[in-house]
C-alpha cells in the first residue's frame, strides 16, 4: 500500500502512548502525517507550535512522518493530502464508541477515507494526556508516561497548574 | 394505549435521528409532546424558539405532535400534561448508561412514569447534535444528518462557528 | 394505541423481573403475549408446558394477557398474530447489545415491528433466570427472585441439580 | 489488617450512595480516611468546609471516620497517612473504566498502594451528585437520595439554582 | 506497504458484513489472506470446504485474495506467511473487548504482528452468521445478510436447521 | 482488620493473573482462602486436584494461604469459614457485569458478606485461563502466562488438545 496515514490528536502534550502508536503507523504505511488538532473549545496546556516541537522532538528516530497543524475537516484534509486511512489507537470502551461514532462521520464525508484503529499497548492503556497534566500539576513523577528528552519540558509547564 | 408520550431532548439542532425516533413515537401514542429542554448549562448554538420552529418545520407531516420548550422536572412536568410515558432513542452504550440513571431517577420522583428506549436506526447510528455542529462549523455537507427542508437555516448557522 | 405487544422470553423458570416487566407492559398495552421460545439448544430446566403453567399461576392478577409458546421467526409471529410492538427488558450492557441487534434483525424482516425497552428496577437489576438456577441448585434461598406462589415448584426441580 | 483506607470524593454533595460505600469501608478497615478533593476546575456548590461539616453530621454514627479536604496527589497523600488501600464505590461501567484508569495510575505512583471497588447497592445504582443537583434544582423531592438530617441544609441550597 | 494481511474467522456462513471487510482490506494491501478458521470445539453449518468455496465464489471481483483453511495458532501462521497485519471488524463493545484481548495475545507471541480494526459499516452493524442461521432456520428472508450469488446454497442449508 | 477473605475462581488453569490477585489479597488479610470451585457444566483441563496443587506449587512464597476445593454455594461456605470478603480481580467491562451480579446476589443471600474488586495489572489484562489452553492447544509459548514453575505441566497436559 503506498499510501498516505493521518494520526490526528490534540497531543496536548505528547504521551508514550502517542509515540507507541505513530511508530506503529509509521512501519505500515510509506508516510505518516501527525495532524495536531486545533480545538477551539478547549483551553490546551500547550500551544499548537509547542504541541509540534515536542511531536518533532520525540519522533527524530522516525524518518517518514510529517507533523503540522490542523484546523478544519479531517475528511477534506485527508483528501487534499492524499491520505486514505485514518489511525487511531484505542484504549478503553468509552474510547471506542467516540471513535467509532467519528469513522462513521469521515466516511459518510469522504467515502474513500478508512479508519483503522490500533489496540493501545497493554503498558500504555491506562495513560492520557490528561492523566498527565493532572499527576504533574500536582508535582507526581511522570516519568513513565511521557518521552524522557521531554520530561523537563513537560513537567515545568504543568506543574503546579491547575 | 390512549395516553400521552413526551420525547425531551435539547434538539441544538433537530437531527434525522431525531425525525426518525419522533415519527415511530408518532405511530405509537395517540398524542406525543417533544420537549425542547433548556439547560442552562450549556450555550445552545440555537436559542429554544429557533429550536422550536426548526422542529415544527422538520414535521408539518405528524398530526398528533405538540412541540414544547421546557424547564423543570420532567417527572413533574409528565404528571402535569398526563403523560405516561418518555420516549428516548438509544445509539450506544453510554446513551444507555446515562439514559437507564435518568430512567430510574424518573421512575422515583414518580412511580406512574414509565420510560420506554427505541434503538436508532442503524443509519443514524453516529449521528448526534454536537457532531452535525462540528462537521457543519468547518463547512462539511450535513445533508445525510439534518432534514433537507431545515439545511439552509442549519447551516448557515453553524458554518464558521466554533 | 388500541395494539398487542409480544414479552418473548424463556422463562426457564420465571423471576420476578420477568413478572415486574409484564405488569407494567400490561398497563402500556390492550393485549400482551407472553411468548415462551422454544430454543432447541439449550436443555431447558422446565419444558415448555412448565413454564406456561408458572407463569399463567404467576399473572392471575392480570387481566390482559396471553400466554403461548412460540417456536419461529419472531418477526412473523408478530405480523400473524398483529403485534406492532415487542417488549424487552433492559438491564446491562451486554443485554444491550445482544437486544439491539435483535431489534434491528427484526426491524429489517418486518418494518412494522418496533422494539421497546424497559429499564428493569433496580431491586432486580442482577437478577436472572440463571442465577435463579444456580443459587436453588445449591439450596440457596430463593425466595427474593421468584414470586412466592411458585416458590415450591422451583425450588423442588432445581434443588441439587447441576 | 491493620490498616487505613482513603475514600475519595467530591461529596458536592453527600449522597445516601455515599454514606453507604463509606460504611461498609469503616467495617471492612481499622480507619477510613473520607478525603474530600478540592477540583479546581468545577465551581462546586458547596464549600470543601461545607462539604465536610455535611460528611460529619451524616457520620455520627461511625467512629473510625476522619474527614479532611485533599488538594495534591492522592498517592503521595496516602503514602504520608500511612493509607495502603483506596476504597471507591462502583456503579456502572462507565465509572468502571476511568477508576480503573486511576487505579493504575495510582499503583505506578505509589506501588504499595492498592484500590478495592465495592459494588454499589442495587438501590443507590442510579444515585449521582449531579442528579441530585438537577433534581433539587427543580425543586424535585431528593429524600430518598441524601441522608434525612441534611435535607434542609442541601435542599435550600441547590433549589432554584442552575 | 508492500504486505499481506490476514483476515481470521468462521464464515459459517460469509455475510454481507464480511465481504464489506474483506473488500476494503483488499484495498489496503497488497495481498489479503482470508483464513477459515477451523474450530473443534464448534459444530459447523457449513464445513470448511463448503465455506471456502462460499468465499471464492462471493470475492472473484477481488483479485489480490487468497483464501485458506487454518487450524493452528494465528500468530505462527502469520509469520510463516510473511504476514503483518491481522484485519478485523469491529461492530460492538463485546466486539472490542475480545478482539482486544486477542490482539494483545498475538503480539505477545509475534511482535512483530500488528492487529487492525476496521468499523463495521453502520448497515451492516447488527449482522453476525449466528444471526444469519437464527433467522434463515425458521424461514426468515435472509436476502438482506449474505451476497446474492449464495443465498439458495445458504438458505437451502440452514432452513429448518436448529 | 482481623478478617479471613475468599479468592473463589475456576484455575483451569491457575495464570500469572490469578498469582498476581492472590499475592495482593494476602497482603491485605490476615488469611486468604483460594476456593478452586467444581463447575459441573464444563469439561475442565486440569482436575479439582490437579489445579489445587498447581495452585499450591505456585504460592509457596504466601504463607497465609489456604487452597481448597468447593461445591457449593459461595455465599453459604463464607459464612460457614467465617469470611467476610470475597477478593476478585477485573479486567473488562464484560467481567464487571457478571461480576457485579454474582456481588449483588452473594449480598442477599449473605448481608455480611462484602465482595472487594481489585484491578488486573495492565501487563496480564488480556490474560485468561482460556487464552492459555487456546495458544497451548497449538503448541504456542506460553511463558508469560503462567508460573514459570508449572510451565511444562500446564503445556504438555494442553498441546495438542482441542
Amino acid at each position: 500500500m503506498d499510501k498516505i496515514a493521518i494520526c490526528p490528536g490534540s497531543f496536548d502534550p505528547v504521551t508514550l502512548g502517542h509515540i507507541d502508536i505513530i511508530e506503529r503507523a509509521s512501519k505500515m504505511f510509506n508516510k505518516v502525517i501527525v495532524a495536531v488538532m486545533v480545538n477551539p473549545n478547549k483551553q490546551p496546556s500547550f500551544s499548537i507550535n509547542e504541541r509540534i516541537d515536542l511531536l518533532k522532538e520525540a519522533t527524530t528516530h522516525i524518518s517518514n512522518l510529517e507533523i503540522v497543524s490542523f484546523d478544519g475537516l479531517l475528511a477534506s484534509y485527508a483528501k487534499e493530502r492524499s491520505a486514505v486511512t485514518v489511525v487511531k489507537g484505542l484504549r478503553a470502551v468509552s474510547d471506542f464508541e467516540y471513535e467509532f461514532q467519528m469513522a462513521l462521520t469521515n466516511k459518510k464525508l469522504n467515502p474513500d477515507l478508512e479508519t483503522i484503529f490500533l489496540t493501545t499497548s497493554a503498558k500504555y492503556m491506562y495513560l492520557s494526556s490528561s492523566m498527565v497534566k493532572q499527576v504533574a500539576s500536582f508535582g507526581g513523577d511522570i516519568s513513565d508516561f511521557v518521552p524522557a528528552c521531554l520530561y523537563d519540558k513537560i513537567y515545568s509547564r504543568l506543574k503546579g497548574v491547575n
